[in-house]
């Protein structure tokens, strides 16, 4: 099969691999469509993220779609043709943190694309048939691949709590943003405020549903009239981290989904005087049926949000998109098709 | 003012009465809309509800809305003019369940056209100033009115954790239960199925979101495809309770939200095996902000619920709409318009 | 190997079988200590229990602890020789319930003693190593086998959400009542009631902490001066649920573990006025961490509740301890010992 | 009456002032007992903490004790002679969060010793007879002052989740550190992790239940077999909290109790990676009757806290304590006996 692999930092070459055979308990998957994601870009530009090192060449890719070619031993619950979406990550299903219902603390999860395991920008990937979950015809190739982001923000806003009437704050208004302005309000949240220094991304926020935006270029999320109640962190920008955990309102609580480097610079007094609460979070837990439910149902717009599609030979041009074009928000590659 | 009292079973007339002054704390509503309630037209027909025994002439009413006319004593946050919706229960706000912010369970609550307490239909009405809310001008005075009932739709969610992507079913189209569909998609259901014998409400049920409706004179809810992990009960009809509970899924959360006699009958082996769990519900607590903000930001419309609207002398006609079309829903009386 | 094998009703006899082979994953556990629970002997006696029925000879026995005598493929987490407590019944690990942290909801659900699975009167077992707790030297292997019932208490406290000052009423003091005395005090309470029929059960509950107890051929937990916060239900008496049930204080949990037929009346106007939870429980999840730490640290003694020890050819007196004897309270079978 | 009032940093002067006279639904107390807390030392040496200032001769001491003298208006709850513990602060009961049962964090807080309401370094003090809370026979004049620190260490645990089997770190083994150890056992953990530089004081938390000390001199929680799960951070001091953050497990709980300042950095990658949650807290709402009963019932022994005891006009000496000897823990002043 033909896949795109980094073989370094800015170097990704189309070759041919042997394709996949699904072990016991596997499908092989030919994959319709994969997302390309920060930590992509991450990798292509760096080859490294933080303690993960792209050692050995890496096929990228891990927010993917596509339709059953084969299944593994022992497998029942799917069919040959079957379209799925791949959740990407598959831990060990009996430590602790597994048996406990938060598999995405697993210590030994295996995730594709995050070395040394490849990811999707290929033909054929072979998943674990519990995380190859079936899509409905209402949700298309793209959309079925955008699922993995969608679960961020079905993330996110579990574990901000945010329910029917919330007044939700969020920070930034990348790819993650957005998705995040759409699952708030699919939560139920009845004012969701979007900061970014992007004009054509708070334009997109609105459309999706934002109540109100803010361009941190000529104004500050510390204006506004009432204090939200969740914080849905999207910026990884340490200061802009401390002052929106500063606008929150009492017993509020400040969900940091962006990265920001090792350490920040925390407002201890604010979130003693006001009960916050703050957690991490750390990818997702039991999102897809929520997810693939909140876009069969039209309650997220995937579709909206792709500004480009490549092939899999142009898998460069699409790592490389967001930096050629500040309106781009996401671009997927379809490897089949 | 005029009042339309309660004097005996089916016995309603037009009373000259003293308008209230406002006690320290309270403000003098003028009342704009009071919705008629299953409550109001059991205390007409029977002149008791369980314990509670009409024993003097009572005002009914308790979902109002209105506009400040009079502010009592040491009110500070409300203004003459100011158009509020009623929150009916006053509790003592010192007992353990006020603190603990259960403040239903007050034992001490006093409770609009509860005995002895005199409730809406009237001109005027005196209520505590903390739980007169003031609404936007989008919404309009008998949606204003209807937040008491939305309340306990909202309550129902809360209580059944409905939440992005639940499957819900929804037993009994009342006005409570069409209420209830409308929460449930407010705080994300994916899938709300509800359950009548009356075609014009379940119709009304679709419009207003339902998935899918069943009607139980011709089917079942027992034929479903997929188990429901929330029951929103609201038919009050032992039977439909414990069929309803033996389609839940497993861990599914069982609300109920009708009254239906002192005991039923419950599949405790069902309860057992699929971990259900069931609870009971006792009015809300905490409700108006967010049906404020469901209604203000077109989540919810009760507008549509109004069937019919009648003026303060009319109010025995009103109480007695439901009898006469099964057609009517909700009925209001505008007392002072 | 040798293993007590039910035939049919009341049909006990020592059998060779062959030793089980540990398949990949699993551990070959050679059984210490084994207790008889009321499902053993309701086997025992009647061949079934509801829809479960033995149609061929099953070994009972799903409370045991060993010590691993063989480790099968791929099993690195544990050594040949290691002491664990077995959790009986090992999941499909992929099922939605499995992947949210409800394993004991699993619907593919594999449990010793269940048919047609075998359980632990047995020399050897075979068991998956994640369920293959391993038990530190302060726990002796009469208690790392009844960390079984131990989980059930656990687990009832969880879901009735016992914490520190909690007010519990315990009906019923049979093992698991005992446990749930312990558990109880364990997680927090400062009250914990019993009621029971039998003195000398009561009598126990008192000595492992009971701060009142009620004779309930005699008096009646209706004569508590305040109302408990939070019912186990232990009894599986039918009269006894609904009378506990409505002692139960506002905003109380009533956690149904006992058993208790089909269906039973349930008090609905007391659920709605006091918004009482009623929770049923099934087995148990993630309980044995918290289970080893109670037992370790002295906060839960199990070998008082050993009122009896028995070869694996007594295995039948085993089974009949408990009508011979209502001074019985938990008795164990010790296979290899 | 007699009151010690600061009339600036370091003057505490004996003055007679009126007899306090208890308002409608309050209670006048006779002091028993006042604790001395870190902030009573902390207005003596600055005369402000942060934004509270000083302005006025105030009268110190939050933690108090007495018996009701007098009852104010309305009151019935409550007898002339009762023995109670205070509560400190009373809410305006009506805000959003008082009334969703946060009434800690209620902006028209008024909280004895904080400028500009008096405290109880005095003969009488009146209080809101909901916030006067009668104690049993069992519980000492002291204790009962003491059941407010206690409830800080509850609101703690209930923060952190603190259960059966939690293993939980307490960072600092001061007045507030030592009653946390107490709390955490009470709610069931079992390891609590106690880390201090003060050697007396480590050995008074062993002597109280901890399960390990950590002497930070000479050796670092870094260095713990096993990562805690909870941590409740009762140091205030900088580098230790963001220490103690990082040796949490996954899926940990950091409960910040100590104040440590406006800022201080915070491990950002560790709360994600680990998807640790994090809260401030203030103070604490409805701990009483869990205090009241876990001090009754033995399990949290608070007079063991005191190091000891002084008469009214020895307040200075008492506000002084602390400085004056490292073995200090808690001392009380006792202004009527």
């Amino acid at each position: 099969m033909r896949a795109a692999v980094l073989r370094g930092p800015k170097d990704v070459v189309l070759e041919e691999r042997p394709r996949p055979r699904p072990g016991p308990g596997e499908v092989l998957v030919r994959v319709l469509s994969v997302g390309v994601c920060g930590s992509d870009t991450h990798y292509y530009d760096h080859g490294r993220i933080g303690r993960f090192v792209v050692e050995a060449p890496l096929i990228l890719g891990h927010e993917a779609s596509g339709d059953v070619a084969e299944l593994g031993p022992g497998v029942t619950g799917l069919a040959v043709g079957q379209r799925v979406s791949i959740e990407p990550g598959v831990p060990d299903l009996t430590c602790q943190h597994c048996l406990a219902g938060r598999y995405n603390l697993c210590p030994d999860m295996r995730f594709l694309a995050t070395p040394p395991v490849d990811g999707a920008f290929a033909e054929y990937v072979a998943v674990h048939a519990a995380f190859a979950h079936p899509v409905p015809g209402s949700i298309g190739d793209d959309a079925a691949a955008l699922l993995e982001p969608l679960s961020v923000g079905v993330w996110a806003c579990r574990k901000g709590r945010v329910t029917a009437g919330s007044r939700v704050l969020v920070t930034g208004a990348g790819p993650i943003g957005l998705v995040c302005v759409q699952t708030a309000i699919a939560f139920g949240a009845t004012e969701v405020v979007v900061s970014d220094v992007n004009p054509s991304r708070l334009a997109l926020a609105q459309e999706l549903g934002a109540t109100a935006v803010v361009d941190v270029r000529e104004s500050s999320v510390t204006t506004l009239d009432r204090p939200p109640e969740v914080l849905l962190e999207c910026s990884g920008h340490p200061p802009a981290i401390g002052e929106a955990i500063r606008v929150l309102g009492r017993a509020g609580r400040a969900v940091l989904v962006g990265m920001g480097g090792d350490e920040i610079p925390l407002p201890l007094s604010v979130l003693q005087e006001r009960e916050i609460e703050l957690t991490g979070t750390f990818r997702y837990a039991n999102t897809w049926p929520t997810a693939i439910g909140l876009v069969a149902s039209g309650r997220v717009d995937l579709d909206r949000l792709v500004t480009g599609t490549y092939r899999l030979e142009e898998a460069e041009q699409a790592l490389t998109a967001g930096r050629r074009d500040d309106r781009a928000v996401k671009v997927v590659v379809r490897p089949t098709t």
